[in-house]
């Protein structure tokens, strides 16, 4: 990695070292909130955001809260943190995870040929947008190698094709788990995964669809949104599940095209869009923003 | 209808008394541009805006031109212009029409239950922002009555249902025949239109779809586009032929929502977009910028 | 008021007759969301939407809280709730309102001749969409009563100008105290306030400026803008101060303009800015969204 | 410059050695469209696109025109093409230009501190989108410079303040006319410019200011924008004039904020939107899409 983004992620650990965050999701039932805001404040936190949802605002639904709070001294206060907190978990049943903000996370970038995507990212990652260790970056092509070696990431080139897909995913696997990967990120990787792939990853592989999905699911969605005369093109970035373009999605965005602009312009004028939409649900995976619900997200 | 409005139209067709519009579509070749602009100098028209458009710019396609301009004493000038154009039409296999810009087009408002796009039309016709002659109103209920009546807007209400459509189409195209209607404008009509019906006034009839198109074609659009969880929701002007939701479209715009939007509220939030989509669909048909070619639109 | 309209707002009254809303602003200090939401759990609320703001996440700073929720009979329980929440208020040194939903508003528009936000109030009352009472509309001209009576709101004709604007004000304030005005909305209204007006009525006037501030501060905003330059011309709704559209701003939109629109054709444009912009604000104005804090509003 | 980029350049030459824009202003009169157009059919052009204004379409006022066009073995074309069009050039007393696509602009970056216009810049160059020779970037600092040599651009610092203005001027003319630039960018530079050196690049250099002017002219835009509790940040490119932020404006945007963005937070949103406002004048200048009159821009 670059020296100067080796620091600037260095200053963010030390920045962010006593800053932590609390994600629950439960049966909507009354005083979860009381209890947890009591189990903060009893255990000296500062409360930065906090953020709550429930399905069915009349109760019986599900509920969810995200909380991003500080402790002073916290790497000394974990243990107890976690260990008082199991009595709550018991009494309310929640799924609860804490995650700690300087424990950056690993990230793997997968890229076909082309590379906005993955130069989105890599620029965003350079201005210090994107708070994450790029581990890796894997492509069925080498044209992107030289965006990302000089960065100072490894760059693996295995080619792919659906002949070779189990042998592909075997070395593909055997990489992101010798990388100890938190994120993958398909920035326009043209090749379906297999269901044991995304089994693997489950909730960690993030794609990025150029078409405002459900609109023009599957292959070649700029030239069927020409033919049809759309006055909007957009793209969709969504959780990789193993029914095509359908998982659950993160977020979306549109751009306005006109009569003028065939399916040669659209993608031109779409590429913008994949980029800052994708770029933005990297960034909220990154902050734990996201919580996946049956087939919907909730981003806090 | 109201004085008011009335008052708002007589000014506005003094105003453009002179003002006409050519629209011209045709195989793309050399030397319109220039044959057709010596036409409008040698007619003393000042040009007051002109746009073109041709579906392959490296000539072979289909190429379009909608002119604006204005003729001293225009009415007393029609007859010869019109005449003298014949050659050019001849000469290139045009097909062109002129417009004038104070034969206000007559338009008829089909709504069922929901007036929330009846409203805007009305709404932007009082203002002035819609110069049309809104004719009639027809409704398959007797709910909207009272927005309409007291503009000075006749009322018909026709239930329907697919059981008699034919004869509630027989009893509609008599009214709109006898009315002169030129253009049909559905603000959310909720019955389907038979092919006898769409025949009859081809390219005339502007429908709003509640969902960004082709996404969410057909029946409740704001339930699934929920159920989907997706993070934008649209809406989509069209001109209405046999096949449901597939027609030319002419404007589509979004909005965006979040994990927090039930069905309900994505209703409400789209209404809003539908309202200003179907007005501006609307406004662009009364200003002859519309030219629908194939399945598309050219708005210029 | 037309007998449609009361309908609605009295089906509202009643659908929202157990909900009420707690707004809290007071020095950050720990524990204050905790006791509070424990208060609110000991009363058998059911918490709809909770929002809340510190200026200064590190503490130190001022803190904001807006809970929506519901308690069973609520009418029964009101004087227990006020009571028993007087012991928390003493202990933190809170500012805290209780607000109930079914107490519906009593809203006063002003208007000059433009009368396109007039019609958009007027509008989103008519579908619903802004549940307040619109008690009377005052004017300096006589040419909106057509738009005012026929919906059954009494409109004031109340001519003004700079020399008798103390005699003018005297006669508006009666009209407003005699009504209980909750809200006042200046939709277009083209006359300077008083000092005594303005302190009689301390941010409860809204305004709306066809500028994006502090852009164009003061008369003829699209003139200047269209002198400048620009490629975006805006709108700001805000509360009304003794500086001249220098008040907190609540909302502001803006809408893309190009070289050929003149200050005329900006001005068209600007007025659907201006309508959207208005009604957001005054829509968060009924539902307690905007708490003013100095010169800036939180909008929750 | 890195091989891909010139294969790329390269590419984008071949492809365009037959294209041309034709720039023109002039009194609007009579005759001109016709008689141009009527020009280049005789010289066997193919128009690719055209667009006008007239500052009054009534007549009277300023006439603008631009036309794309192609003529077969262009090169050879060329004298003949521009010699006969003297003629119509004094007929009409007309201001006129021929571009030539294929002669790539000579583009110098100033830069200072923040990077991130300049690495938005020489993303869209990587891209493919930004058709330029990037000869040079200047800057007052040395921190960009990791960023801009392994791209095979030739980066200068120079330091400079208020002091030594006029000899850091000296020097950088000398490699602005050593490279015969064609356009001035600058990318967040923080130095105010001479008269003198103004006058030397007349309407040759774009600025980016980080708010949408005329609102906060000057320094710490961000900072004031906070303090003044706007709902919009935006940012302005515009050329460069002897009155500070107060040039022709070329293009502008906004980005939402709200009460929980603080100075430092609009700061990072603001880049979003500085970087894509830059990006976008920058190209339509290399397209020759602007054309500047008086202190205003016509965007063709």
């Amino acid at each position: 990695m670059k020296s100067y983004i080796a620091e600037k992620l260095e200053t963010f650990k030390k920045n962010n070292k006593n800053r932590a965050r609390l994600l629950i999701n439960c049966d909507d039932q009354p005083g979860i909130v009381a209890t947890v805001s009591q189990f903060l404040y009893d255990h000296q936190a500062n409360i930065l955001e906090s953020n709550q949802y429930s399905t069915d605002p009349n109760g019986g639904g599900e509920f969810f809260i995200r909380i991003e709070f500080e402790i002073e001294d916290l790497k000394n206060q974990v243990n107890q943190l976690e260990q008082d907190f199991e009595e709550i978990k018991d009494q309310f049943q929640l799924e609860a995870t804490f995650k700690y903000v300087d424990q950056i996370k690993k990230v793997a970038i997968f890229v076909s040929k082309e590379p906005h995507c993955l130069l989105e990212l890599l620029w965003e990652w350079q201005s210090g947008d994107l708070m994450a260790d790029i581990s890796l970056v894997i492509s069925n092509h080498d044209t992107s190698r030289e965006f990302v070696e000089p960065l100072g990431i490894p760059y693996y080139h295995i080619p792919a094709n659906k002949d070779i897909r189990k042998q592909v995913e075997e070395e593909q696997i055997a990489l992101l788990k010798e990388h100890e990967i938190d994120v993958i990120v398909l920035a326009r990787y043209m090749q379906i995964l297999t269901p044991h792939f995304v089994e693997t990853f489950k909730n960690k592989i993030i794609n990025i669809h150029h078409s405002f999905l459900p609109a023009f699911i599957g292959a070649k969605p700029y030239e069927r949104a020409y033919q049809r005369g759309v006055k909007l093109i957009g793209a969709t970035s969504h959780y990789v599940t193993n029914d095509l373009d359908e998982g659950p999605i993160i977020e979306q965005d549109i751009s306005r095209v006109d009569h003028r602009d065939n399916a040669e312009a659209m993608k031109k004028i779409g590429q913008s869009v994949e980029r800052s939409v994708l770029a933005r649900a990297v960034k909220w995976q990154l902050d734990d923003r996201i919580i996946v619900y049956g087939n919907k997200t909730i981003v806090f």
